[in-house]
């Protein structure tokens, strides 16, 4: 049992036709001009823009926009954005989107409530005093970046994806409507699915202590995220599937399913950021291409936990050695991953890494992380290097 | 599956020697000068209101203090903290204890920042528009009034017990050590985790609808209390088992184990109000009386829930019929609380109201609730009298 920080101040507004409120919790939140940031054209396509636009209008809230927010966000799009809300004097970044949205909105916020460059933030060579204000109107269950002190930015020269973790950032609120999520391509929704569970599994996965209650609450999540991800499989349109994965989508990251744990592991997550960097790959793929290779690196070395999520979460029987039943939910794991069409191995991600290319990526990811990372087995730049070369 | 607002804004610093942080959050919030508000004595005898003290010193934080308050905290009292907390200029209350200090902080908070009589919030004749915020060290987990948008005072004449809920009363922080609990009396500590399982139950029972993650997070909530609870009873000092319970304490009552349920019961606790109120028992103990004749009374009603409680929560086999499944899973719920030493009907709790004593418990609960109460089953003065004599 450790010590603990937890805080999660975002107002999450959740179900049904609940963008009509979008006026009023800017206004709650006594702003009175917003910089709408979103995608490249889907929120447009699908007439939420203009609904958005007509709740502020309702409340009298005034608004400027900016799209062109691509998946593993740039920091030219940030810098464009930090310019443009200046200039415009909003007092509120909307996020309208997914992860993609709302960590370029955070970055803006940032951006414009600080001196300097923004990316010395993500460059860890300072922290962020103050932010913006943030609100997301969220479209992906996903990232969970709606309740998440995490905003995580790709420096167009190089590919250079990092992260920034601060409270400040934590968006004020977060309007949540399923339906949103429900004309997502169903590659897009398993990646979101893959990468809630892979939030609880980052803060699971740890030599560190654990919390029986906060156990509990990891494990009925990941179960959670598992049946319905199966459920939207076949059925895109089912809401409570919807409901289900997107409410967990926030708990998986808000810090819930990581207290009294001692330290998060996020190895997987920081293998992964490299090659969405270098490769420009989907995260939740990423992470689910990359996984398998990980836990068979690190089990040993955390072997109690891994034993108890094959047992308590993959319903493996616990009737041979540890380390077979570890292995098992390993196993069982990755074929979950195939069932909802994930990869599980870099091939079927659909990239190719050269050897010079992954002694490129774990030397960036080793230097992204100070050094070496992780809370299941602290990896170091030899290790990084071997996981790659296992997740071909 | 139903729509809901979530919002827990406080900030948890939670584990061993967190006391020393006090200064530190109340700074971070910007006050200046703080009423440190407590009960009748053992904050004092066992030197927590000089560590508390000690703390606010080292980060140049003035105070003054209020003690006194004591459990179903009264009404004059608050009357009291108002115009003292006005005099002396504080913008903060700092509760130092369990449920009734941070619940008699919040109605003074209530009081300094709005005009006329803070008792209309509680008899509903208005709402509250603001609060001073309110801090808290914990020493008691049970009410889960450290992260609650709820206050319950009693007003002195006539011994009613009234709540009021609203979400500027959430604490702006809580400072919660484990350690603290260690020493409170066995019955205390059984009544802090009957009152914890009671507001996770309160929002479990109901024909409103569900979500599978709530269900999840509910059920590993309770059966993590009655693991502990159950260890508590011969380890009172087992440090794990107090850091369980405490967590368990705020996580059962901040929202998160009610989301999208469509709507709360909180009928056995309306009627544990009342004879709180007229009797003057402590709250758990309370709860405990009367929960078994109100799930005996209400149970054909929410079928469904009760036999999905009967199961995942009480291990009750699925090998009856669903009634009877249910009717053991209440049986097995009233075990558990004589095994912690708790009540499960008002004789063994020490009163026995005479009939015109039972006419008026129900006729009061009926008004306080505004004429009927509960979404397992909806309850009205008659059902509530019904309850009350079953539970004698």
């Amino acid at each position: 049992m450790n010590n603990f920080y937890y805080y999660t101040p975002t107002k999450v507004v959740f179900g049904k036709d609940t963008i009509s409120k979008v006026g009023t919790m800017v206004k709650k939140q006594g702003s009175k001009k917003v910089l709408i940031h979103y995608g490249t054209g889907s929120v447009k396509r699908t007439g939420l823009l203009d609904r958005v636009k007509a709740a502020l209008d309702a409340e009298n809230i005034d608004y400027v926009e900016l799209g062109g927010v691509v998946p593993n966000p740039r920091l030219s799009l940030v810098y464009k954005g930090i310019e443009f809300a200046k200039k415009e004097n909003v007092d509120l970044i909307l996020a309208v989107g997914g992860g993609s949205a709302i960590d370029s909105a955070k970055a803006i916020g940032y951006g414009v409530a600080n001196e300097g460059d923004v990316w010395d933030f993500y460059d860890r060579k300072r922290t962020p005093k103050a932010s913006l204000p943030v609100g997301v109107v969220l479209t992906i269950a996903a990232t969970g970046s709606e309740m998440s002190d995490s905003s995580v930015i790709t420096k167009d020269e190089g590919g250079i994806k990092r992260g920034c973790n601060n409270d400040l950032c934590r968006p004020v609120f977060a309007i949540m409507d399923p339906e949103l999520t429900m004309t997502l391509p169903d590659y897009q929704t398993a990646c979101g699915c893959t990468d809630i569970i892979m939030h609880t599994l980052e803060r699971y996965f740890t030599s560190k202590g654990n919390m029986e209650i906060t156990d509990s609450i990891a494990e009925g999540l990941i179960r959670t995220v598992m049946k319905n991800a199966r459920i939207l499989v076949k059925e895109p349109k089912n809401y409570d599937a919807r409901a289900e994965v997107m409410w967990a989508g926030s708990l998986s990251h808000n810090g819930l399913t990581g207290c009294g744990n001692g330290g998060n592991d996020f190895a997987t997550h920081g293998l992964e950021h490299e090659i969405g960097g270098m490769f420009d790959v989907a995260h939740g793929a990423g992470l689910a291409a990359l996984w398998g290779s990980w836990a068979r690196y690190v089990y040993k070395d955390c072997l109690p936990r891994f034993h108890r999520f094959a047992v308590m979460v993959m319903d493996i029987p616990d009737n041979s050695s540890e380390e077979e039943v570890a292995l098992k939910g390993i196993e069982k794991l990755e074929d979950f991953f195939r069932e909802i069409n994930m990869p599980t191995n870099m091939s079927e991600l659909g990239i190719h890494p050269t050897e010079e290319q992954l002694i490129e990526l774990a030397h960036k990811c080793s230097i992204a992380a100070g050094g070496s990372k992780g809370a299941a087995k602290v990896l170091y730049e030899k290790d990084m290097l071997a996981i790659y070369k296992m997740a071909l």
